[in-house]
């Protein structure tokens, strides 16, 4: 059976697993990232990773396919280039020439959001699946489009950036300069900014600044909570919201929710399934299934993976 | 030259055309739809209209490649069937065994939307683009999305509804049963309401209620009529935001934008790209050029034609 790499760039970790062509990890791998060392020593380290999962993997590496990466920022594909990586501090990298000449193998570059959801689609909740929205409820929201089982990145690598949608163009600033984007909403970030801002304006509430968390105000709603479902019913409002327009638009079989938000099972699930039922058009309800990823972590490996395939 | 029909099935009228596989329109043609006929005439005067376009093109019946249909309304590829067509009156109505029986040729099926979106980005304002975005202004707000120079249906002919976006829940009521859908600002429908509502509530205006249009609401903005303004500024401003969500999502090269708000050009496309540029993220800004339709009514059956080859 045909074998690749897939690598997921972190700005801590880098992550590698050699998968089958059936999207199972036969061995996974991750180091530092070590970014304070700089571009080329973190695509050296990258290169070794590659043979270290290959050598484990008891495969020639000659046989691999190739090797996707998932990098967390802006790529120019054409160019093999990291475009921007805020987070790894890079800034137009060549990642796929020098790379390929270090291990003689082809490299394939994605997005790391675009990578997890391929990764979900391919074999996680959407196995089968010929169409899927994927969202990542983490420190932001990322989103991938998976269309006809291929990662759809756009014209130049920013397909399904759903975290953006401007919600409320008066609401809270956003990291991307924009105000009331769906992720100043849905995020963890914006679920703790809401709950701060509620205590800090005096609604009715058990929680506390010193103590939030986003499991804390979900279990808070659960029981009762005032501002704990005011926080709640927000950000799964607008997330059905913004869901409910990026599946008039694509019309998906699915849409695969992940990352640490998610966690909160039914009482986020059962909310933005509502407000989805709410703001979509029936029939895109009616062909749409809202469900949460399976993979977690690693979906970005063998998305990646996916890539060579 | 291969060649093929397209057929633009409308409430009023069926229009048809042969066309060769660079898209020219070799001959047009249209007849009444005269619906209160029923279903069955309706299928027999497309397979009529099919036989003298392909007589008044010279073209033997069996050199064609196949007959595409855009239908108003939804449709359900698999069986064949137009589900709802509220135009026409149709309720679950099989098209395409009928009329291949009729004219023993393939038959392609396509929601009207999307089949002339696919005109658009094949041989009209999108020529020789991998990605657009296309948007009709008409009654209401009409999407499609092309990706890889093929339509992008969705996975129940759904794709690319983003009139129904909804961009403000305490808006308007919408047809769809839904509120403050982006069809409620920006269709001529929407732009006449805002209009109407202004004058009713005293907003300072030349504009009275028994002329208004929306080319003479366009006139007055421009001439400094508050109320114009007002009603140009909104319209310019949701489209703008919705485009902006749909092209951070899709990433495309291209936002082709027709219909009869269109004709006003300059002074609706100028507004737009400034909100569009306002909420989109820049480098999807970058990537997408928003420019007017050019085969105004032609699209329709030149996308449906397309559908064959």
């Amino acid at each position: 059976m045909k074998k690749a790499i897939g690598i997921d760039l972190g700005g801590t970790y880098i992550k590698g697993a050699l998968i089958d062509e059936q999207g199972n990890i036969l061995v996974k791998e991750q180091i530092s990232t070590l970014k304070e060392l700089g571009a080329d020593d973190i695509l050296r380290r990258i290169a070794e990773l590659t043979r270290q999962l290959a050598q484990m993997g008891e495969v020639p590496m000659s046989d691999l396919l190739g090797v996707g990466i998932g990098i967390p920022g802006f790529i120019d594909e054409r160019q093999g280039m990291a475009v921007e990586v805020i987070n790894i501090g890079w800034k137009k990298i060549l990642v796929r020439e020098p790379l390929e000449r270090m291990i003689h193998l082809p490299v394939f570059m994605e997005n790391d959001a675009n990578a997890a959801a391929l990764g979900e689609a391919w074999v996680g909740a959407g196995r089968g699946t010929a169409s899927a929205i994927c969202v990542t409820l983490g420190t932001g929201v990322g989103g991938g489009i998976v269309l006809n089982q291929k990662i759809w990145s756009g014209s130049n690598h920013m397909g399904g950036e759903l975290g953006h949608f401007v919600m409320d163009p008066e609401g809270a600033p956003c990291n991307c300069g924009r105000r009331g984007c769906l992720e100043t909403f849905s995020s963890a970030t914006g679920i703790l900014r809401m709950a701060r801002d509620g205590i800090e304006s005096g609604v009715t509430t058990t929680l506390t600044i010193e103590e939030l968390s986003t499991k804390g105000i979900f279990e808070a709603a659960v029981v009762g909570d005032e501002l704990g479902q005011m926080v709640v019913a927000k950000a799964s409002e607008m997330l059905g919201r913004g869901l409910a327009m990026a599946a008039d638009l694509i019309n998906p079989e699915m849409i695969i929710i992940g990352g640490g938000v998610a966690k909160a099972g039914d009482d986020l699930f059962i909310p933005v399934r509502e407000a989805f039922l709410r703001y979509a058009l029936p029939r895109v309800v009616e062909a749409a299934r809202i469900v949460p990823a399976l993979l977690g972590n690693d979906a970005g490996v063998v998305g990646a993976g996916k890539l060579a395939f």
